[in-house]
C-alpha cells in the first residue's frame, strides 16, 4: 500500500530527498543467517556512483552506505535491516533559479501541483539519487538469491542504443561492458558513443538510451499469474527508474511484425532436456519463468537538465526561459545500468520467496 | 498480496478458467451511492465478446453478466460487488492433444512445471477468457471515474499496428474506431489488414498488433511516486494481459534517438491557462499525470494458436508436434482494444480514490 | 488493502447480503496438488449452519457450497478458488420495519451513516450470514495445514461462558464438546445452560458468550514480529466476527493480577525436549508461537435481535421503538465456535506459508 | 505485507534493535502542507521516555528524534518521512548470562528457534524499546487527525488497574492522570499503587497492568466492514504492543453475563441530535464508529524481567536458573500508556484517510 515501497515478500521502502540530510531504505523479508556486511552493499553503489567517468555528472558522493538495524555478528537475523547514506556533496548553491521555475522534462510542476509543495533543491525526491536505494536494496537481493534459489542465477546489464546509435549485436560481449564507461557489450559501439556523447554535450544537449537486462540460468517456475506475473512486475519495477519510458519482455515491440508461424518457441529435448529452440518470449510464458534467459530492455529518455533554453512556466503563472546549470549526466541512461540489475535481481528474490510459500513442499 | 487481483484502493480479484462453470471477480473499494446495473457493465463486455467479425473467434458466448453483490436498489452500497458469466459454450470435445502436449507460445508447459498440475481445458486460468472480468471491472472504474474525477476523462483506444503495417497518424480519426472491426482510427490501414489478415489466416499462420490508449482530459496530481507511479501502474496493468511484451509511455522508444534538447516538452501560457506545447512524455512527469493526454501503446504477439505445425515436447518427455484446431482469433489483439481500455480505467480510478486520500483537502 | 479480505499470503475474500442471491468467498495462495472437494468444505459449514437445535436460530438454509473454480480433478491448481452458496431461505416478508428503523446493538446505525445506503434486508453485508464463508475458507486452510505443517495441528473450540454461567474447568472434555449442542467441555455446564437459555428466551431476551479456541502441536515459530505477531493477527481475526467485543490470549486479562515471578512461563528439559512448565502465554512469546498450545478467549455479546422493546430513532429523526421479531438465536455466541475455529485455520495457514517464505531452507 | 509495517494508508514501518546504533522508522501516506516539526514529536517522546520516575527504568536514553525526509521548510511534502533516534545509553556490559540462556517470558526462545540467530543485546528486535517509534508514528498520526478529522478527536489514555489493585471509576478525572507517575484517573489507587509497588520491587517481583484508551469526538462512519472493521484494527494494534495479552472493546467480556435486554445501547433524540443512551459498544457497531467515545482496553502482563530466580534452560540444552539484573520497570504497563495512545493515533488516522477514499463526495 506504501507507494515508497517496492516488493511484497522481499519488500523495500525508501526515503530520502537528493539534498536532504541523507537518504536510506527499510527492507523486509530478509531471511535470517544470510552473511551481509557493508561492503556487500558497498560493491554494488560503487558501480551506480556518479563522477566515474566524464560521460555521468562529475558530482561527488563517496555514497557510503550503513547499516543501522537487522544484522548481527555478520549475519541476516529475519528483522528489518535499515541501510542509510548521509548526502554529502550538497554544495551551497543558489536555488532561487529552479526554486520557481519548472524545469521541462521534470517533474517540478506536477509535484507542485499535487502537492501544493516541493523541495527543488537538486529535484528533492524526484531526483536520481533515489536509485542509490535501489541498489543498495538489489545488493540484499542478490544475496538472497544466492541462497535461496535453486541454479546458479546471473544478472547483467548493458547499454545498447545511444540516441540513434545502437550496438551491433553481432559484437555482444559481456566482458566488454566492463570495460567501457558505457557498459557496451560492443566494443566499436563504446568508440562511437564517446564521440557522439561529446558532440552532444558541447552543443548544450542530451541523449536518451536503451538498457537490456539479461538473467540466465533462471529457475522455472517464477512468476504468479494473474497480476502478479514476472513479466508484469519487471514492467512495473523498469518503468518506476527515473527517466524510463517504455519497457519490453524478449522480442518486444518486434515481435508484433514477425509472422505467427516464427512467433512461438518449439521446444525439443536436448541432452535428455526439454529445451526451447528460440527465445522470443524473453524466457517468460503466461507470467511465469520458462528456465530461458529472462531479457528485458527499457528506454531512459534524454537527460532533461541541459544548458539548452528550454520555454517553461513559473509558479506565479509567468512565462519563463530555463536553462539548467551544473553537473549533470549528457546521458543518464549509462548510471541506469546498475540500477536496471538491482531492480531485476529485487524482482528475482520476491518471487522465489513466493514460490517457496505457495510451491514448495 | 493475492496475484489474482490488481489495484489498491480500487480493487479487484479475478477467478476462473475458461472451461470452468462460470468466471467472474469480486471488486472491493467501490464508493456508495454510484447508480449500477447489469446492463451498465453488458455494454462494455459487448464489445469485448467474441464472435462479432470474422477476424476474432467464432466461439459464441453470451457472457451475460450478473451483479450478485454490493448494489441494492440499483446502488453500490460501499461493500464488495461480486460479477459471474456462466461460462456457456464448453463444446465437449475431445482435448486429449493438448492435455499432455505443451503448445509453443502458450503457458501450457510453465503452469505444469510450476504447479504440477493444470486444467488444460482451453488453457485454463491463462486463457485470455480472463480478460471479460477485467473489462467488467472496467466498467465499475467507469463509474467512479464519472463520479469522483474532477474533470470529465475519457479513454479511448485504438489499433495502430497489425502484423508490419501500421497506421497512417495522419489520418487518425477517432470515430472511424466505431466503424471497422479493427478499432483502427485510419480507415485505409482498416481495409490493408482486412485483406492482410484474410491472407494470414488462410496461411494457416497469425498476426500480431500495437494497440494505443488515450486518456484525455485527465486532472493533474494522479499518481505516486516512487513505487507508485502512474506510468509504473500502468506498465504493470498492460503487461499484465494475455500476450502482451511490450508497453511504452508518450513517445516511448523513440524519444531515445530524439535530441535532448527536444525531448522535453516546453510549457507556456494559452488562454491563461498553463499548457504543454508537445506531448511526448505522454501526460506523465515523475510518475504524476500533467494534465495532458496519457498515451500508453503496448504490443500483443501473435495468437499463437495457428494450424501451422509447431515442434513441442509432452509430458512425458518426448519430442511433438502441435497444431492447434479450433475457433481462434488470427489477431488476439484486436479484442485487446477494450481490454486496454478497461484497465486504464481501473488504474485511473484507483488513483482518484489514492488522490482523495492524501491530497483532498 | 481490501477491506473484505483477510490473511496475507492465504487470503480470502468474501462477499454476499444475507437476502441477496448468494453469498461467496475466492480464495488465493492456496499451494497446488491439495486434495479438494465440495465434501471437505460441507463437513465444516454443517457445524455451523442454522436450525440444528433449538438454540440456535430456526431458519433453514441448506448452505450448500459450490467450487467455481481453482480446483481440477479433485485438485488444487494454484490459481484462486471461488466459492459460492445460494441464498435459498429469503422468505419474502415486509421489511418495512427495519427498513427505516435503526435496531439498536446492531449496524444499521453506522452503516447507514457511513455509506448512506444500506441494505437493510436481513441486516445486508452486516448479518452473520457472511460468516459461512469463513467457515468454508477455513475448510481449505485445514487443508493447507495437513499439507504443509511440519507438525499434526489440531484445532478445536469450545463454549466456556454462557451470560453469567461459566464450565467448571475441572470437568474439562474435549470429547463432551461434540456431544451437547453447545460445544460445552463441561456436560454439567450444558445442562444448566439449556435450562438458562430457555428462561432467557421465554423472557424476550439474549445472552452472551465466551468462546476458547485451542490449537495444539503447534509447530514453533510460526509468527512474524513486529505487526505480524501471530497473536496480533489472532486478535483482528477474532475481533472481526460480528459481535465479538474481547479477545485475550492464555491467562489473558487475568495476567495482570498474577505476581511477575509466577506469570512467566519457566522451562525444563524433559524426556530430551525442551518444555514449558506452565502456559499463563497462550502458547505466544514475542508474537511467535512457543510450540505449547496456542489458546485464545473471545468474547460474543448477547444477541441484539431480540423481542424485547428497545429505544431507537429511524432514518428521519424520529424516536421509536424496536421489536425484532422473527427467528433469532438466544445466544449467537454457539454458532461462533466453528467460526472462531475457522480464523484459528486461516490465520495458521496464512503463518505457515509465511514461514517457509523467509525461514525454510 | 511486511511484517515491520502498521496501517494501510498511514503506515509506518519500523526498524532498530535495543542495543543496534540506532531505532528509526518510515512513515508513508502523510498528507502534504502539514506543519510538522522535531518539536511536534519530541514532546509524545517525552512522555513515554525511561527514567521518569523511580517506577519505570533508570535507563537514561534522552531518545532525541531526527526528521530526515519528508519535510521541507517546517512542512510536510507527501513524501515517504523518515525518523531516527540514535541509541546512546547503551551501556557496555556482559551480555553473557543472557546471550546464551532464554529469559522466562521472554522472546529469546522463540526468536533463536524461528530465525536460528536473535540480537540478544537487551532483547534485539523485541525489545519494548521499539514503542518509541510508535509514539513517533503517532506524533504524525495526531498531526493528520487535527488537519483531516471533521471533528474534534482528543485522545486520551489511563491506568485502571495494577496487578490486583484497580481504580475507583467513582474518582475518574482525567486531569489526574497528568499529576501521578501511573497516569491514574484516580489519585486514591495511584497512591495505593506507589506503596504496592515498591514492596513488589523489594520482592523482586513485578507486577501487570490494564490500559484504558479513550477517544471522544470521533466522526461516525469510521471503519470498513468485513476485515478493516476499527475494532479489528485497533486490537491488532494493542495486540502487537510488547506484553500485552488482551484486548476489549467497551464493555468487552462483562457484555457477556449482562442480559441481552440491557445489552444494546439504546438510542434517543437529544437536542436535536441522534444520541446513544450509554455505550457499551464502546463507540463501534458493526466495525464503524458511532460518534460515541472509543472505549479501548488492553492488559500488560507483569515484567518478565526480575530479580527472582527463574526455571529455564540455554540454547545447549542444559537446565539454567535465570535472574534478569539491571534496571527495570516494576510494571512495565505504565509506559504502556502514551503507547496505546499513539496506536489509537494511528488507527484513527488510518481510517481518516480511508473514509476519504471511498465515502467523501
Amino acid at each position: 500500500m506504501t507507494s515508497n515501497s517496492f516488493g511484497r515478500l522481499f519488500r523495500f521502502t525508501t526515503w530520502g530527498e537528493s539534498h536532504g540530510p541523507a537518504i536510506g531504505c527499510v527492507i523486509d523479508g530478509v531471511p535470517p543467517l544470510i552473511p551481509l556486511t557493508e561492503a556487500d552493499i558497498q560493491i554494488y553503489l560503487d558501480k551506480r556512483k556518479p563522477g566515474q567517468s566524464r560521460f555521468t555528472t562529475q558530482r561527488k558522493e563517496p555514497d557510503t552506505v550503513r547499516i543501522l538495524s537487522g544484522v548481527f555478528e555478520g549475519k541476516t537475523t529475519g528483522t528489518s535491516i535499515s541501510l542509510v547514506i548521509e548526502n554529502q556533496d550538497q554544495r551551497s548553491k543558489d536555488y532561487g533559479d529552479i526554486k520557481d521555475k519548472f524545469r521541462p522534462g521534470h517533474a517540478d510542476y506536477t509535484y507542485e501541483k499535487k502537492y501544493g509543495i516541493r523541495d527543488y533543491r537538486g529535484g528533492g525526491r524526484s531526483s536520481a539519487r533515489e536509485t542509490a536505494m535501489r541498489v543498495a536494496a538489489g545488493a540484499i537481493a542478490h544475496k538472497i538469491i544466492s541462497s535461496r534459489a535453486k541454479t546458479n542465477i546471473k544478472i547483467r546489464g548493458a547499454l545498447v542504443q545511444i540516441g540513434p546509435h545502437k550496438i551491433n549485436r553481432d559484437n555482444w560481449n559481456w566482458e566488454e561492458t566492463q570495460r567501457n564507461p558505457f557498459w557496451s557489450p560492443d566494443q566499436d559501439a563504446a568508440s562511437k558513443w564517446a564521440t557522439f556523447l561529446n558532440d552532444v554535450r558541447k552543443s548544450g544537449s542530451s541523449a536518451g538510451a536503451i538498457i537490456e537486462i539479461v538473467a540466465t540460468d533462471v529457475p522455472i517456475g517464477l512468476g504468479e499469474p494473474i497480476y502478479g506475473k514476472i513479466d508484469s512486475d519487471l514492467a512495473s519495477a523498469m518503468m518506476s527508474i527515473n527517466a524510463v519510458k517504455a519497457v519490453e519482455i524478449g522480442d518486444g515491440f518486434n515481435i508484433v511484425s514477425t509472422p505467427g508461424n516464427e512467433a512461438s518457441d518449439e521446444m525439443r529435448i536436448i541432452n535428455g532436456e526439454p529445451r526451447f529452440l528460440t527465445n522470443t518470449a524473453g524466457g517468460i510464458l503466461g507470467g511465469i519463468t520458462t528456465g530461458e534467459p529472462i531479457v528485458v530492455r527499457f528506454a531512459v529518455k534524454p537527460t532533461s537538465s541541459i544548458l539548452s533554453p528550454r520555454k517553461s512556466i513559473d509558479r506565479f503563472g509567468s512565462e519563463v526561459e530555463v536553462i539548467t546549470k551544473g553537473r549533470h549526466d549528457p546521458c543518464v541512461g549509462i548510471r541506469a545500468v546498475p540500477v536496471g540489475e538491482a531492480m531485476m535481481a529485487c524482482v528475482l528474490a520476491d518471487h522465489i520467496l513466493r514460490f517457496k510459500a505457495q510451491c514448495d513442499t
